[in-house]
């Protein structure tokens, strides 16, 4: 628990109006988007000036308060769900976008700006960001970099990971540290900031991001295939990337989804389609031209039944509108909505899809799936009552048996959401107890007393 | 010092055969390709089977023995030269290739693998291992990694640390770790595999790698155009990118490069040009055209006197060869060479140009300098005699000041080369003292004893 004199020491710091403790404020910033338990928080800070988070978190670790930084919540793994009696660090306040450097292409940015005003200032120079997560509307980049945030186009451009090329940020001690580089390559030192990419905040306090920028792509064609069933859906992603084809996106979506997103945003799909592949390829226009004209052969050769192109751009947007319109509609329909994210090498996606059908049989579950089919990051979504505990009983059981088949396929966890509180105690499954042990090792020896974000990734 | 008692240990694990500690085996392994002392280790170990690696990692530890491993010994800034009376393990023996996965894009390889025989092995399944150092006909996988080995791609296909999807390993105990996934999108747990990635041997010793794999470009075009001198040149470099485009290799040479690589090679280069650019772009056959055409008509635009593009795949290879043969021709030309790789924004390499040659005037020094310039990775090579201390100390002096320059212009002490034992006592320059001790407690946390490499990277 908070003391009023160590309230108060919060207050020396970023003044009585972004120390927040009534009880709607701690609630508000007890829960993230991961179907979790909430807990409270005894304290919401709200720095406005970078030399005031070195001072709340040596403040906090010379307390031995927890300490959690949040940026827009939109964490699906609880990554952004408080200690109990800990410190909440509100990042939105750190939003600066300090440089876009048109010349060297990279931009600095602090942790708290949000990834699609980001990208928008980006376009706006004529570069390009890449990494578009789900929540980018409204996600910090700092949540990105935490949680190695993938997107819809991973499967060319990669994931946020690709465009980190330094990171500054405070040790639990409240120091100041740099690492990386403004030029493309750098080796100077251990790779502090791709160590810190994915870390959800258990090992240091980041405060700005050094990001890679790319020319933007010249052009772009966007197609929807229908096809009858999902194996014909999911034989068709892995034929075209066994054609050596790499489209910007490759995503998939089943019956059960296309159905609940129709019924929600109306954009025209076909509800009667077995499964739908949204495709874009981009790149130079002959090579647009081609590829595209290479997908449609391969979709036709694989059963699909009607295939799209989208004939501008209004049209393609309706197209990406849809996709986007997925987990929004899905959640609809039941007061519950448990979004998996385990992932597994491509050519294995007609695999997982039988085992999806299989767990939903067996457990009695409705489940509709969605997602990067390109990238084997499938998002399997239950749709439940988290208050039926008979349901969600068999919930569970149904999430975990999902994880035993991505691991059985040569697959992981986690793709894109990372392993919070949600997934932890599976770690040992993928990897072993020397490999958990020695992530442990480098957590305690930077963090002695557990300060930081305590219980994310690796456990208590 | 190792007893007789502790050598049959290592002889038990590895048979008599392959544990040497005669003194031609010690002086051999006691230096690498960095200007550096050498330094005998007490045995030389080669393990071939990998259980052996984890015994012989936990004898060192159990007795305190420093380990180096050794893939081609082709380090340049001294990360495989031992420690007094230490270990040196020999991981040649280790290369096997065990997967080359065509459908899912990735391979699985053992760290001793040598790096251009990988990429053949790669290439003969149709697809594409980017990473290309300069010694990789010779050097191994494990040095690639453990160094973040750069090469002439870089500029379009990033270094090996882009292609690294998991690593396994062995912690200091002889524990054997998982890190990373066979898929494309993985954040199960904090990024190991990108630590591992240039870490030089100090947190642990790595033993297979899943790398990443790409479809291979379909056409491609190389380009050698001469400059007057070497500010047209440099200008021009930051002209082709300002136009976006990205070409696969943008390298340059000065005009005493030429020199010698003419000398040496005879492959008609120019040796009365200011300056030369080789420069290739490569992907689909249109963009290729536009993109050539392009880089032709900024090159002229910025001063060039001549552009000629290769027209055959026997002219594209003499013009690589070329650029293959800087370094060996210089190297050629006095008893030592010192080749560094502080590294700048794109957008700074004339300032650093006009840095490198203020250095060389006020040192009396011979610079040859060729390399990335794409990438602003320059290989400024000071031609000297190490057994003059008068001259050796300008040398050093030199090199001080071309690291105060490359960091002056918002650079790096190291693109591609490692800090190593060269440049460790530069980091907290680079950094701060925070940041160093950040990656001491990492090392410190997951190698207590000290066994790993020691005094690379992070100084004693």
């Amino acid at each position: 628990m908070v003391s009023q004199s160590l309230k108060q020491a919060f207050v020396g710091i970023v003044g009585a109006e972004n120390v927040m403790d009534a009880e709607a404020d701690k609630h508000s910033y007890s829960y993230d988007a991961a179907v979790l338990d909430p807990v409270l928080p005894a304290l919401v800070v709200r720095p406005s000036e970078m030399d005031q988070v070195g001072r709340i978190v040596k403040l906090c670790n010379d307390n031995g308060l927890p300490l959690t930084v949040r940026g827009a919540g939109s964490n699906l793994s609880g990554g952004t769900i408080p200690s109990k009696g800990g410190i909440v660090l509100l990042s939105n306040a750190l939003n600066k976008i300090l440089e876009v450097n048109e010349e060297d292409m990279y931009a600095v940015v602090q942790t708290g700006a949000i990834t699609a005003k980001f990208a928008a200032a980006v376009a706006a120079k004529g570069l390009f960001y890449p990494p578009d997560p789900g929540s980018q509307a409204v996600s910090t980049l700092g949540g990105n970099v935490a949680e190695n945030a993938g997107g819809l186009r991973g499967l060319k451009y990669g994931v946020t990971k690709d465009y980190v090329m330094g990171v500054n940020f405070f040790d639990v001690e409240g120091n100041y540290c740099k690492s990386g580089s403004k030029t493309v390559k750098c080796v100077t030192g251990l790779n502090i900031p791709q160590l810190m990419v994915g870390s959800e905040g258990t090992l240091a306090v980041m405060s700005e991001f050094i990001l890679k920028l790319v020319p933007p792509p010249q052009a772009a064609k966007s197609m929807m295939a229908i096809f009858p069933d999902i194996m014909t859906a999911s034989r068709t992603v892995s034929a075209i990337i066994a054609a050596k084809v790499v489209p910007c996106t490759l995503e998939f979506m089943d019956n059960f989804t296309i159905g609940a997103v129709e019924g929600f945003a109306k954009v025209g799909l076909p509800t009667d389609a077995g499964s739908l592949l949204l495709i874009e390829v981009d790149g130079h226009p002959a090579q647009v031209a081609e590829e595209a004209e290479k997908v449609e052969a391969i979709c036709k050769a694989n059963g699909c039944t009607r295939i799209q192109v989208a004939k501008d751009a209004v049209e393609r947007n309706k197209v990406w509108e849809a996709r986007r319109a997925a987990l929004s509609s899905l959640a609809r329909l039941r007061p519950t909505t448990v979004l998996e994210d385990a992932t597994v090498p491509r050519s294995k996606i007609p695999a997982m899809m039988q085992a999806l059908d299989k767990i939903a049989k067996e457990y009695k579950l409705t489940i509709g799936t969605f997602g990067h089919a390109g990238d084997g990051n499938l998002h399997p979504t239950i749709l439940c009552d988290r208050r039926d505990k008979e349901e969600f009983h068999r919930v569970e059981k149904g999430v975990d048996a999902i994880f035993e088949a991505a691991l059985g396929l040569d697959g992981t966890l986690s793709g894109e959401h990372g392993i919070g509180l949600a997934k932890s105690r599976w770690m040992e499954k993928e990897t072993n107890r020397a490999s958990v042990l020695f992530s442990k090792r480098i957590k305690a020896a930077v963090d002695p007393k557990n300060v930081l974000n305590p219980g994310k990734i690796l456990g208590e």
